[in-house]
């Protein structure tokens, strides 16, 4: 329960994160570009604190990073159910808590639609090389290393890819729940999700050919 | 006495940094996103400074972080009022010398208005979050990692809050004493206070769920 | 086998990072300052996670590092070549996936002429740069520091060269296949190679007089 | 002679990339604001490369600190002097160099005075802060994290101070050789050097203060 309750905590500042930042950034800024700018540099540095902060309970805020974790034999299924629900759950809580600190309505469904295929190949990268992050990291025993790593690929990734890479099926649900610069409409999240998950999957494959085995233990 | 002289040390150059960066962003700036931009940039970039430089002595530069602090057994209360003490003194003499380092009054009291329901939320939430991170890294042991956690925590939440996170009530003694971009009027200071407070208490709370033991030590 | 692949792997995701970031930049943004700002920013935080993730396989990413190994005798010659061919294919490989994720044609020759003195000049500078970063830490066995010295080093490159530091034979194939942003004609690739391998070699001299003995080895 | 040619070598980056990216910003971005962001990133971002790569060697840049570490018996007072010599000269190779690359004549005089008390108060507070960052990190036997410590405080002291925070009389000469963004006016000189100095004194008394023994050593 405590490592729940950590990826519930996590997740709902993350996705406050992206979210509230998104808000914040298009009131002042008239850039589009500069709103991007501050959104990613946002998101990546609250990545870094997040995952230092809760790593030593669990950190991934991913269901796509936590079924990774068990196909790989690091997690039991029934653990990973639980904390993808504590996932997409702190989603929903860091959704509603960014927009009533910015004075909005608790829940606004975004009209924002994401729908098309350059989209959809980007989240594919984009999850791809997430996985590759996090489990680069975990494969060698360098823990202390992923929270860098990952604060960089996702500030990096939300210019690379033209989805601004969401890489993550939790807070593409949450995002569902603010109808903001950050926002995804409700119908275009299943195709989101999935290729995200098509994504995590290539991602393990590369992760299995790049780090056979768990450093130190036999092959 | 040396602990105390780190704070006061420590939070001067940190409401410098606030107070002043907010003076040097909006002199050029014409985009009032890129002066946040620019404001939460140098603060989180000096924070990781400060903390890396100070942290052997002492490096709270905040009372909720030395009130839990002191509620964790890791302080005895007296030396918590005193180092509470040398980081409002601290705070003032950075409103001043930044003043004074923008050709300023060396005092001019703040007339910005920062009363709403919405920042009271923000506040508490912000409050919340940096006692989280803060205290996952002294209770696990990775105080090296804090520096860092911090750092990218308040760039972040300079942007998910609507409040700018102030979650400091020494930082915001001190901004009342710079009518200056970064300044809050003294009338909205108690309320700012109360609910960090407030934010400081519930980030106990989630502090003993998730980090129930000091690790190393019997439960 | 596997070390190819991962420099396949990391040039790919970092040429989609120069050249994707660009395109994202170059739509929303109209100062062209801001765009190389949110270019060198994305390429900085994503060769930290990068270099952090491939390092314990292989994390070059560039053809003139790689030659600088095999001339340390860190590698051998025929590895070295190996290598290099893995680079430069997956720097093509990012910059078609780039050009796919933001919905253009596979590839598209650049028409940005890049050739003048001054450019070369630079160029000579950003590599010898380069090298000295990535062998300082080698050379003195602090492997773990390379990722944030070569992510810090190339974001201010970016800027303190008239090239904007492409510094990388690899990179600089991967952006002829972009007509965006960060592309380069194709008739401007082999002066700036030369001139890539020319800093190299200056940066290896300097390797030897800075650096003379692996730390921990006889002289 | 191996210690010298790491100073003048770094001076010579840092002072090309302090003016070089003077010079990138103040083409494309017409919000001065911005260019300020730009340049106080590429040099944070350069100080952290630098100070990883050559901190085995000597890693200093700056006379102060080449000073404060003579007067507390780290470095002969020769050395000192050779080392100070080193980085001048690199200040200024790095000067030329920033000028050519940018297609500039090899040396033109800056125009630009800084000359007012509030500026020279703030070269004081810049280089107390810069002597305390460095040493606090020396004192305590925490050499790994200075390269992170001085890059995020040069980043946030461009923002925190209305001189930019020069904090450095290799520096602060070698801009004098630009009249770009970056430059500074001879006239201006002395009394920068003076006064930085002066802060340098300062820092050193509040150096001895908080951290009065090398740890590990009897008081």
């Amino acid at each position: 329960m405590r490592r729940a309750l950590a990826e519930l905590t996590g997740t709902a500042f993350l996705v406050a994160t992206v979210i509230g930042s998104g808000i914040a950034a298009s009131r002042p800024s008239t850039d589009p570009g500069l709103r991007l700018l501050e959104n990613s540099i946002a998101t990546g540095a609250v990545l870094v604190a997040l995952i230092l902060t809760l790593q030593p309970v669990s950190a991934s805020f991913n269901p796509v990073v936590t079924v990774v974790e068990a196909a790989l034999g690091l997690l039991s299924w029934s653990a990973a159910a639980l904390l993808a629900l504590a996932q997409v759950a702190g989603a929903i809580l860091g959704a509603v808590v960014a927009n009533l600190m910015f004075d909005l309505d608790a829940v606004s469904w975004s009209g924002h639609d994401r729908s098309a295929g350059h989209l959809w190949l980007a989240e594919v990268v984009a999850t791809l090389g997430l996985v590759l992050v996090v489990f680069g990291g975990l494969r060698t025993r360098r823990t202390e290393t992923i929270a860098y790593g990952v604060g960089g690929y996702i500030a990096a990734a939300y210019w690379f890819t033209s989805s601004t890479s969401f890489a993550n099926p939790a807070v593409t649900a949450g995002r569902m729940f603010s109808d903001t610069f950050a926002g995804i409409s409700p119908s275009s999240v299943p195709m989101f999700v999935l290729v995200q998950v098509l994504g995590g999957l290539l991602g393990l494959v590369l992760v299995r050919l790049l780090f056979p085995t768990l450093e130190g233990e036999p092959a």
